[in-house]
């Protein structure tokens, strides 16, 4: 038994399984990813990590575990789970997952491979566990996968916490420890009990705060594109083996891009924060259909035009389109008066802040400061976008009275 | 200069005309005036006093008008007011304060004739400093007064901050910092600079989840209903004049209300937590119209015929109706691409919460234990509350699975 | 089964007995008793109350009974006891014990009187618990009576944290998770595990940082020497029996003192914070032998014959003695390679902190400030102190540069 | 001005010379170096680096020097100074200062060369800041310096605070808030202002609690003699010069490890936190005269020696001697008395935690595990240790029953 002490749950008790678990390279890797990856360019305390995340996760699921009843080997996969739910992050987290999603056809929670004929396939199995079942626990399969991938699972519970623990914002404190105590599981279906609505809004509401001022924070979204479009350079020109990269952690992505002449502009920008301005930073309504929905040769053939327009190298432009807001706590299931209801029909909440998504929803067109004016006149041609004037003169900085870091 | 240790604040600096008036006995009293009355008992450790919000509230106009470059007599005034905005206040604050606007038709911030002729005004004049205008600011007139009472008040700053920090509920946790920075004065409103949409927004968050938590949570309103009921028997009866109670503190009201026999039963149930029930727990829609606009004689008509037709004392029936739901911050001006606009006209979530209040808004009935289906029943015919099955059960706790304490 | 939210421990989990215990008017009683007495006078956000701490003790007690394996009737009673520990408190905790001492001769934590007869013993009879039992163990007899009162108990674990939390000093934070997971019994003594002993010097160390900083703070200690004097006067007259007053709450002691002639000037000066002056603050080695052990009436005469003196009312005077100090911590006992050994022999610590206890060590002569040079100077000549001309100083407040709050 | 939000200080307001120097190379790659280097192996949430403590110390440079009230250039360059204070550490900060001392002769604060002709000289003299004179403030030099650099600089407050937040040890948690309100210059030295001797031994217990818990934890002690044993062979080997060494980042040293063959078994195991164990664990009394004063080569010679006897690899032997416990704090000047005097000869405590320091020094000798019986019996031989048989015992666990993470 290992007591590990974390800075959201103080003391976090290791035992079982999972004790072995924390010591395979697969976990141990862990504490070389960021969790947030590049949001410490705004928050310079965000550097916290998937490895103690991890830990956090495992200990939410234990505590829900035990206040669910549950017990024996599908506990110990579930705990197994848990620990091991991030290890098919990419480095940087979410910030390179899209290169993965591309060239491995892979999302960071299909595991099945990663654990198959490695270290921790050897614990499982020495721990009688089938690794095929805690790996689809990882994916969120079955009822008790809920737990670990859902609209309820302990993975939201600790990161809402521990990102505004570390960003010091003050925006994602839930009530944990009182989400973990009212879950249950009603025909098959992981709910929280009678008196939750407003628990369950928290969640939302947690999330609707954390997004513009966290994850989707432009200067977060900036250095992200960046880090992203490098990635891809990388490994799209053939040079590191998409498999390969899977396995790297950030100091190993930090230095190839450093290393390969086609990125070490980007590693540079990214080592110095001399990060891109907006270009363009567009509304939903301004966007034309087809636009959102485009793939990646598509937005890369806009990269193209628009540079070619603008007279500026192809690497000076990026073209970052988030997809449809999406809202999945929406369909969290709550006990009302006695029957399972979906939040987003019980909720008068769910449809605002759906709606507040869409108004924050932004596409935005990075380049050099320099050629920041001629890109985004280039951009709006090529893009077909319907900007106003006050939407163009955000790239002039002339309504950013806001003087946060980076902003 | 004094330098106070405050537990959400850290070090708080008091120093001008703010040292003399911290030693007023109208100051000193606020140390026994519990900050949220009977909030401890559903949050045991919600015992913080007007006194120490009183010092918060200071200490965040003190900041807010460094950031505004307001300086001299008119900043000194302001902070003097800041400092002294909660000295009109009751025993138990809010609980008792519909008490004080029956007999003395003034609310806890006309506090014009507590300083006339006290220590107040002689600390005031002493240093050159109008009483009049410094209570005109405590009651949020004029430019100056929107920063001690108005939407973008501090005390709403400290108050968020602090209840939730003595409640242990994480959901207040606005960020006063940031709020008390991008304050500013245009065309002699006080408004969020640019930018701030969800800084805005995230005020009324908070107090939208405070609220149902904390404020109007069902265990407080009952014992807080119960404490009413007491102090006006006490006070409308004659006994106590309505001035007198005006400067008692807690200590004044609980020794007095055991010692007449005419609120002693309430004082023995509020001392051993052995509170009422709910009798009834209606929905808005459920209630006729007409009955939420009813007036102090009007209820204690209702009370007594309820307890007529339940055959039991009148003392042993509340009727506890809040008013329409409202929501002041709505009207929060903040800048939004160079013009000031009104937050309920900006944004989506203003409406969302307004509807949320309506959904949670609930006109109690309360009654000893033994006799709330009585008393239930004779509300329902009395008060001609349309209840279906679901709601009527709630007295019976069919629908109670949450275990908080005292829900 | 509750849950109550505690600004310290989040979460507490009532159930059993325990559960029945809280709806106690014993229990409830220490709603309304402060737990640091006079301390807010120093630091306004300490106004927690025994109730809260009464919970704290209680989770920590559970959380050791659960770590060492200790279950059943055994395991319910010590519960009970953590949560009933406090109940013989008289007004204002510590800050008026002495009165209960001198009239009663009992110290707070003899309540086996306070048990019999009421409430409290027939919620333990029916769950089959023996009430004298319950009662001893709140003494600190047998052998788990050590997890309720001894060097290792659980009182102290949650009162450091939550004083510390209370007064926004950050001195007090231990790591009661670590100590209560490193409890063992070995030979019947309640000791901590292997590799503890920084743990338990850390126990020390917080006491001797909160001691000077706050228990012993100069402020604390006049205003508690007023309100035990005016006690005094107030039960020691006669009008009311030490054993009513010790079943009094805050409120019922603060009303009683405004309202009886004898004792309204001390009410008066604590409502309104206007407290004595140190006459004198003597040190360790200036005062003469025999004057530490004085009793009650010796020190009344010394207080009578100063007076006399210096041609002041009696009341004017109070001559405020510590008694020796003394540090219980040092008893601790830990294992240290494989034997038990006391953490007085074993720490450097331990000398260096009980030498400098008697460094911080003062005799306290106070009396209002216009009065506090004549006090001060018949004191030296009644009490025969030999003060250096810098300690009388002190008085003058030439050599009080700091600017604390009350310093 | 930007403002920039902590997660120790709340929003750090950077504004004049540093909000340029915040965007210099010299000061962006401290996002890159971990301010406790390899601590996290036994904290998992310490992954704080040397970037936000350089705003915070910042940050409490600029309130020291405003409550000074110290102003202009001569303010300006103290700020700089505290900004730039950490741009001569190595990766994983002092992991590998003896790394940079033994083949550059340089410790960290000897930064001249690094501002010379660099960006940080550039923006210096563009806002009339002498660079030579910043430098000499952060190696300490001239009065101010002292804040900089000192027994009572802002960077340790700043440590303190932030390393027990980041660890989630309890222990570290200084006022600063007072101690940068109650600095003064008397004489030209810094010293605390009257009544803060408590202040002053707070600084001294919290070093004293973080010390053995934290700093010098076996695991984070072993973790860092590997790390720099590992960086030794790199550096030292001379494929790397010492002087390219200085300006890497983090991610650099690890890549560059793995890659190296001569390093990549120790890259390898600290990857995986596959640590060594430890062989020998002496206590001061225990380790003959003189070997506390070896230098590099002497331990090189050492470890040569003992590999040779045990007859393992000479790369899997670390012999770690730390030097003599120090307790630059002991020198502390306070005012006492009207009087400015050492802390050292005025604190009881102060002798206390020196013996205490000597009591927990321990030389270490750390090999694989399976090595760790022949690795030590070799170096009690070789270093000519006396150790009785309990402190044998360590390595083989016989005495640990402390279960905390890697202990």
């Amino acid at each position: 038994m290992s007591s590990i002490k974390d800075s959201v749950h103080d003391h976090i008790t290791v035992e079982g399984v999972a004790e072995e678990l924390l010591d395979t390279p697969a976990v141990q890797r862990l504490r070389r990813i960021k969790q947030l990856g590049t949001a410490e360019f705004v928050y310079p305390s965000a550097n916290h990590t998937r490895f103690e995340h991890s830990l956090g996760v495992f200990h939410l699921a234990s505590r829900a575990l035990s206040h669910l009843g549950i017990e024996g080997p599908q506990a110990e996969r579930v705990r197994a789970a848990a620990l091991l739910h991030d290890i098919g992050h990419t480095p940087f987290s979410h910030n390179t997952e899209e290169v993965l999603e591309r060239y491995e056809n892979k999302s960071h929670d299909d595991v099945h491979d990663l654990i198959r004929g490695g270290e921790v396939e050897r614990v499982l199995v020495r721990n009688d566990l089938d690794p095929g079942r805690v790996a689809d626990l990882v994916a969120g399969d079955g009822e008790l996968g809920q737990l670990v991938s859902g609209e309820l699972d302990v993975d939201r519970m600790d990161y809402l916490v521990r990102d505004a623990h570390h960003t010091g914002v003050p925006y994602g404190t839930i009530d944990h420890g009182r989400l973990v105590r009212e879950l249950r599981y009603v025909g098959g279906d992981l709910v929280l009990a009678e008196g939750n609505v407003q628990t369950a809004e928290s969640l939302l509401l947690a999330r609707a705060l954390m997004n513009p001022t966290v994850y989707s924070h432009h200067v977060a979204r900036i250095s992200k594109a960046m880090l992203r479009r490098a990635t891809d350079e990388l490994v799209g020109a053939g040079g590191v083996p998409a498999a390969e990269f899977r396995r790297w952690d950030d100091h190993d992505l930090m230095v190839a891009l450093r290393d390969d002449p086609a990125t070490t502009g980007y590693a540079r920008r990214l080592d110095d924060r001399d990060l891109f301005k907006r270009a363009v930073w567009a509304e939903y309504a301004d966007v034309p259909e087809g636009l959102i929905e485009a793939d990646h040769g598509e937005i890369a053939a806009y990269e193209r035009d628009i540079a070619e327009r603008a007279d500026v190298d192809p690497s000076e432009v990026i073209v970052d389109v988030p997809g449809e807001p999406s809202m999945e706590e929406s369909t969290t299931q709550v006990v009302v008066n006695g029957e399972v209801r979906r939040l987003g029909s019980q909720s008068t909440l769910v449809a605002a802040l759906r709606k507040a998504q869409h108004e924050q929803w932004r596409l935005g067109v990075y380049a050099p400061e320099e050629d920041a004016d001629a890109v985004g006149a280039a951009a709006e041609d090529v893009l077909g976008l319907d900007l106003d004037a006050l939407v163009v003169d955000v790239r002039k900085g002339m309504h950013q009275t806001l003087d946060e870091y980076g902003a």
